[in-house]
């Protein structure tokens, strides 16, 4: 992680504002007991993720699910608001969720990202706990600002992602702290914040 | 509303970081067709909001259900992870949940955010829809910073609060915008984003 230095010089071509997407993740999670583990599925996360990404201007969010079940349900829930019954009753959720696409895997989200942008995405690691080689919020949104690159934000679940995970970002973003030492954030709280230092006006 | 003129100069006194509250309201919110109605209570408000307020640092989180099966429901939730099996299996969600208290009345939360602090609190409106007469965050977060004055956070639910609300308030905070003109976050996620551009260090 932290393998790479963000670019503060080169000017943003074309206008465009943010390349920047996000993921939630469930697979090569940490536990309470510290085990890797596969978390289950919130689904509220994905209202709150999908509405959060689309109010920030994000080129898409993810969510990723291993689970075969799961995934679709995850899948299913979309589908009501962006093309059933709730895609009429609520366009704004619809307009959200049409952002967001249900995948398995942080592979196959690399894939669609690449095909969407025609860029392999920079992926940046997220965490509560502190430590070494982060990355500051106001140092990637300069980078947003002045590159043209594609940054994937990764959001964990349960206790945090597991080090084969956080391993693979190139860039690790300093945890979230209020005036206190407690910083014990839902994850779609979390994304909220980050996307509002990130991407805020 | 927008009543007030919140100071800029009073120095804040005994060291305290952000005199700030928050609550939740269901009563006397707006529906999808603009009639005025009690909406139902989400139980993943009461925990998100929580960690939210614990981690900025305020002196306390509220929710007010005037249903009395649903104020008793936020009860059981709370008591769950407060002193249930929760507090053992969680003590940060424990931590989180001390600080917030279910209430059936706006009326019964200032009562006792005034028995708490020995002052009666500036209500603040929140709103995702602009207009005028509008307080930025930076001049709240300057005033929670330079007087001694107790705010207090509403928050609304179903399609935002009614104008007999509204009306209530000394100030009313500008509403959370992106890069574009999609604003409609969950309640949950504005609120992180509030406190962090209040609370944030």
């Amino acid at each position: 992680m932290a393998k790479r230095r963000i670019s503060k010089t080169k000017e943003r071509q074309g206008g465009v504002v943010g390349q920047l997407a996000v993921c939630l993740l469930h697979e090569g999670m940490i536990d309470k007991a510290g085990n890797e583990v596969t978390t289950s599925l919130t689904l509220i996360d994905i209202h709150d993720i999908s509405r959060s990404a689309k109010t920030y201007g994000l080129i898409h969010a993810y969510i990723a699910h291993p689970s075969l079940a799961l995934h679709q349900l995850a899948m299913r829930l979309t589908s009501h608001w962006k093309e059933g019954y709730g895609s009429t009753y609520n366009p704004d959720r619809k307009s959200a969720l049409d952002n967001m696409t249900a995948l398995h895997t942080l592979e196959e989200i690399i894939d669609d990202l690449e095909k969407q942008t025609g860029k392999k995405p920079i992926l940046v690691a997220t965490s509560a706990k502190g430590g070494g080689g982060r990355t500051s919020y106001n140092q990637l949104k300069q980078s947003l600002h002045s590159d043209d690159n594609v940054y994937l934000l990764m959001l964990g679940t349960g206790w945090g992602m597991g080090d084969a995970l956080l391993e693979r970002a190139e860039l690790f973003l300093e945890p979230i702290y209020g005036p206190g030492d407690y910083n014990h954030l839902s994850v779609r709280s979390a994304c909220a914040i980050m996307l509002d230092r990130l991407m805020g006006i």
